[in-house]
């Protein structure tokens, strides 16, 4: 079975008393510094503060209430988890989070706090540890990304794009497995618009970049990135048929940029993101993508999970108004 | 003469295409730690990152040729220079700034980089200096808030939140000379809304409490506050009649809470405020207004011009979720 539009619009019905339809806003401020029309999805805005919620709530729901006695684990490098560790709570769930060890503190002790078991492992390992888990003691594995649910309910925000700014030009979506970029590709692109749709991912890491270009889904080196969000080595089994058929195209920014432009969205457009979340902005002020000056481009802004501490990373960004 | 509903509406239409019409948005993130359905005005995305460009357009654009070709003066610790700065360059118009010594660097270097010629004071003394220049140079004198017009453009924020969300419970409004309050009450009440409204001062410098106090404008000791907008140590001569007929209530905060509440819609409301924009949420904190927990509570988040550097005095600063 391969994502479909309809699966989006059910997901969508199912999660919609659950999310935040979060605003599409103009960010006039940050229009001379991208040279283009800036608009903002503010994902950051989400429950949980990311994206990641829209999928975790979707595929909680779908589960029979066998499943939901049993119980669920997942493996995440923050955000995935902290959504199906709050969604595992709303409804009455145990869960378990089987963490990396490149996730931030403060992500993790989010996730504990909301009551889940946390698990730890080598970011390599990560997947085969839940799968253990689940095995073991009957829960049901959530992927982070390499499942329909999840894409389909990460999709629903392709949807509220649409209808929230049919006429813009282009949407650029921070990609890592591909669950996100795969949901919004199929809700925009099987509903015949025609607005361009672009993945970004951290230069350290670049498998859609690599895998788009080999026509198969290759296996990257896991390099560090300040982008802690998007760490997957390979995209997604179910994820990349999707994009591979979709996308307009895959850019690429380097951490500097992502720094950068991190800054920007704070002390120009006023929004706090997390670094994943400006890697499209990155890549525009890198020029991997040069929109027009009229471009009416929306950024995803996938998530606000920073630590204080983090602002500290900013310290000695510079860049000219 | 007094500000009326009328020329709050013909401020509306004189600068619709140059300002901003800002968003004002729900914060469900910060609705536990408020203790009532958070809303919130986002004036910190305004023209030059305040609420100040409202006035400042407003009474540039009803100024003569003649006296566009002469130019303008005013005094301001910032926000108020930066609009008037930026609203002069915009027209072709020549300006002067007089800056209180309090005033941060950052927000000084901004009016610099607008093209304006910078004259400092003392905090005391900048009304006095920047008449004298006004004088001595057949300048046009922009008052930061006891001016009609200046009260007029800020008031179209008054408007914008009726048609925004007329079932609004509460407002509160930082308050300094009464100019942004006075607007947002003339729009609000002499339109017949019943929304609650509320202005909230620095408990360092409370001009208003005491002022509604004794019935009479009030001169308050100047006192260091973190709420480096918020400092006049008297209510305007023009706006103290109308806030005294409309206003609901005047609350007071802390810096400590300021900062706290500043810190809160960083981090949770993933929104940058600065400190004088935070004072309402600051007085919920305090306890010295506690809505209910159904109420809708509309903060004025007024501007958002911090310098990076600032993000330091929150390093401290804790609260529990």
């Amino acid at each position: 079975m391969t994502l479909t539009l309809e699966m989006v619009k059910e997901a969508q019905s199912r999660i919609g008393s659950h999310i935040i339809k979060t605003p599409l806003l103009r960010a006039h401020a940050l229009d001379a510094l991208l040279g283009c029309e800036v608009h903002l999805k503010f994902e950051n805005m989400q429950v949980t503060g990311a994206f990641k919620y829209r999928g975790a709530i979707n595929k909680i729901l779908k589960l029979s209430n066998e499943e939901k006695q049993r119980g669920i684990v997942t493996a995440s490098s923050g955000n995935h988890g902290k959504a199906v560790a709050y969604g595992a709570r709303e409804l009455g769930i145990r869960a378990t989070v089987v963490i990396p060890d490149t996730a931030p503190p403060f992500k993790v002790k989010a996730i504990e706090q909301l009551g889940a078991k946390i698990v730890y492992s080598s970011v390599t390992e990560r997947f085969d540890v839940s799968e253990r888990v689940a095995e073991e003691n009957g829960y049901t594995l959530f992927h982070p990304y390499d499942d329909d649910d999840i894409m389909a309910g990460q999709g629903t925000m392709g949807l509220e794009i649409m209808d929230q700014h049919p006429s813009l030009d282009t949407v650029i979506v921070p990609t890592s497995g591909g669950g996100m970029l795969g949901g919004i590709l199929t809700a925009m692109k099987e509903s015949g618009s025609g607005i361009s749709i672009l993945g970004a991912e951290p230069a350290a890491i670049p498998r859609y970049s690599e895998s788009l270009e080999h026509g198969e889904r290759v296996k990257v080196e896991s390099r560090r990135t300040i982008a802690d969000a998007l760490v997957s080595a390979q995209p997604g089994g179910r994820n990349f048929p999707v994009v591979q058929k979709y996308v307009d195209g895959m850019l690429k920014a380097e951490d500097a940029s992502i720094l950068k432009a991190m800054k920007m969205l704070l002390m120009e457009g006023r929004i706090l993101a997390e670094p994943s979340a400006a890697v499209g902005l990155a890549a525009v002020l890198e020029d991997t993508y040069i929109p027009n000056s009229d471009e009416k481009v929306c950024f995803v802004i996938s998530g606000g999970n920073v630590g204080f501490d983090q602002l500290r990373q900013l310290d000695d960004v510079s860049y000219v108004i």
